[in-house]
């Protein structure tokens, strides 16, 4: 029995093949008009990382560099991006889902050829995994493909739930009706198709355990929002997902994590995306996410708000800041989009108690604390960071 | 707006907390009687945690220890348990769902005192969280409760997919119909009530991408069996769900993961349980729980079996074993679950060969060849080891 194929899949498939179909007939051209064979590629170096003040998000400059065949000291990256070309055309075509581990080993073999002098000589394709993700990566932006347009799978860490149905792999889902548990997002959220929804806002939470908390104690439902969570430094998938919330619902997208530089990164990369994978960001990341908290101010308020711990809290909850988190932020605060008023006076005061907190002190005050007043009195005063 | 709370929910709290409020009680006794107050606490040692091969998993001994309060070197710990019994109490009446962070937070103050010359002294509650994880388990020993009857969560990294219909929180969940997603089993499994299902089996994956893949290509439906993945080692939530998978519904389970030790360990701890956690064994282990593979006879052959891979592929896809991995095997070597025939015959075989492979490598052959021949063909033959 072969598997069941939706509609949205496998217009994915065609998509993606025709794309990397067409590359590869450029190479050929080129072979059969006798030019040497040559691969145009963005530059992924740091230099060519930009941020676009105006789309607020990291990008790939105009950069190219050519990769030639007939070039000794290119050849074999040539091979090894066409190679990848290949691996991935045949998954598509046979409707496979390889992941990143599974396209190393499919690529994985010894070519024996002669050299120059007429000798036997054998070459890898490749030896580590970290040539063939560095052959995916110049395939993508070669491409515009990202890897989820190319059904290739990540592991999988994000989870949502809300009143929200949505459609996957021919499935209508109930985010409303989990129980206790969640949906896991899957690898290829562009698959995802949104049907309806009752909600204001998405909510983001950092930890997984906190998302089960107000997930537990009714939030979403009470507070109209879809929450998620990226467990962590987010997935690709759950970054995406965000985005697509954001970007085709409308719904204002808050983040809240610890308080301290990981957060903030976590944040950032929700944002405007990572910074060694900027190509990602254009369709990854949320310029209009809002970093919720929590704050610096929330923990020590300042002249317009009152803190939301009493002194005794704060001597209780607060943990003091590693000479790593006091580096982070110094580094933070040379992002330019961490250069506006509010960001600076968060990271200076940071750097100034040197200490920070997390999320689940404020569950440690009580659940009800942090989702019946803490978070709906954020966001209804507007108390976030842009 | 309160939570919703169901009946289910309900019932697991008053039960919870009536067993805590029991043991509480015998201590108020003691001091009514004018009698010192202690603990009777099971000990949680390695010379206490021993393998029943009768039930095929790891248990906590006969041998118990007595806290006492009036002992200067034992207070603060008899302190602590009690402490953590009382924020676990609060939670459970007041419908809260803790993690074993919020507990630490909840607990973590400072007591002032006079010591016995007059003078003002303080004493931190707990420090770390190491010592209030400590308490939680010597509570959880002490009652014979798990925290997942105390309705405390931890981080969920399990999912499962399957035609199965279950019922969580209220919400009747069919798992047949995520789409490409999957549910995300929840921390206190126990509160899932199993409604009716279409299954032959349970089929556990270590790895969450090759879960996907084969979630994706549609193997449980054409299989008949509910595929789980603990993400690498497996969270309690998701032992406790197939444990009772296997218990309730008698549906057998089988385990594939990596063909190396650190494979091996995860296939363990679903089996037999965890030995620094054996208490916990009692409800989570799976004693009944198959090693499908992959194995090292899968790889190589022997006399009554041709191996799956050819010379070429082992090749490509085998992995050196590290001097660390030669070192865990001569480890699990000991476990008496280990020394079996069968057991005995895959470990000196990777001893030998010094070689392991990842699953992985079995998608990187081929998807379908993963799916449709190498997983049901072994089922079919009985080629696992017990």
């Amino acid at each position: 029995m072969e598997p069941r194929i939706d509609k949205v899949d496998f217009e994915a498939r065609r998509k993606a093949s025709l794309t990397l179909r067409e590359h590869v007939l450029k190479v050929l051209e080129d072979i059969e008009g006798l030019r040497p064979p040559k691969l145009l590629i963005p530059k992924r170096t740091l230099s060519n990382t930009i941020y676009d003040p105006e789309k607020g998000i990291l990008v790939l400059g105009e950069e190219v560099f050519e990769r030639n065949l007939l070039d000794m000291g290119e050849a074999r990256r040539f091979m090894q991006t066409l190679l990848m070309a290949s691996i991935i055309y045949q998954a598509l075509v046979e409707n496979e889902y390889p992941t990143i581990r599974d396209l190393y080993y499919r690529g994985k073999h010894t070519i024996t050829f002669r050299d120059l002098k007429g000798s036997i000589k054998e070459e890898n394709t490749w030896d580590e995994q970290v040539e063939s993700d560095s052959a995916l990566r110049d395939l993508e932006v070669m491409t515009g493909l990202l890897r989820e347009h190319m059904l290739i799978l990540s592991k999988e860490k994000g989870k949502v739930v809300g009143d929200m149905r949505i459609k996957s792999g021919g499935d209508v889902i109930d985010l409303s009706r989990l129980g206790h548990g969640a949906y896991a997002i899957e690898s290829t959220p562009d698959l995802i198709e949104f049907l309806d929804y009752n909600a204001e806002y998405v909510l983001v939470v950092e930890k997984d355990a906190v998302f089960q908390q107000l997930h537990r104690i009714g939030f979403w439902r009470q507070y109209k929002c879809i929450l998620v969570t990226g467990a962590g430094q987010p997935d690709r998938a759950t970054r995406r997902f965000v985005r697509r919330l954001n970007e085709e619902l409308g719904l204002p997208v808050y983040v809240i994590t610890d308080s301290d530089p990981y957060g903030w990164n976590i944040y950032s990369v929700f944002k405007v995306g990572s910074i060694t994978l900027s190509y990602e960001s254009e369709r990854l990341a949320t310029p209009k996410a809002r970093f919720l908290g929590v704050s610096m101010t929330d923990i020590f308020g300042d002249k317009n708000k009152k803190p939301y711990l009493t002194e005794e809290e704060r001597r209780n909850f607060i943990i003091k800041a590693k000479e790593r988190d006091l580096k982070r932020a110094k580094e933070l605060m040379n992002y330019s989009w961490f250069q506006t008023n509010k960001w600076k006076k968060e990271i200076n005061m940071f750097l100034e108690k040197k200490v920070k907190l997390e999320i689940e002190a404020l569950a440690g005050k009580g659940l009800k604390f942090l989702a019946f007043q803490y978070i709906p009195q954020k966001i209804q005063t507007g108390d976030w960071i842009d």
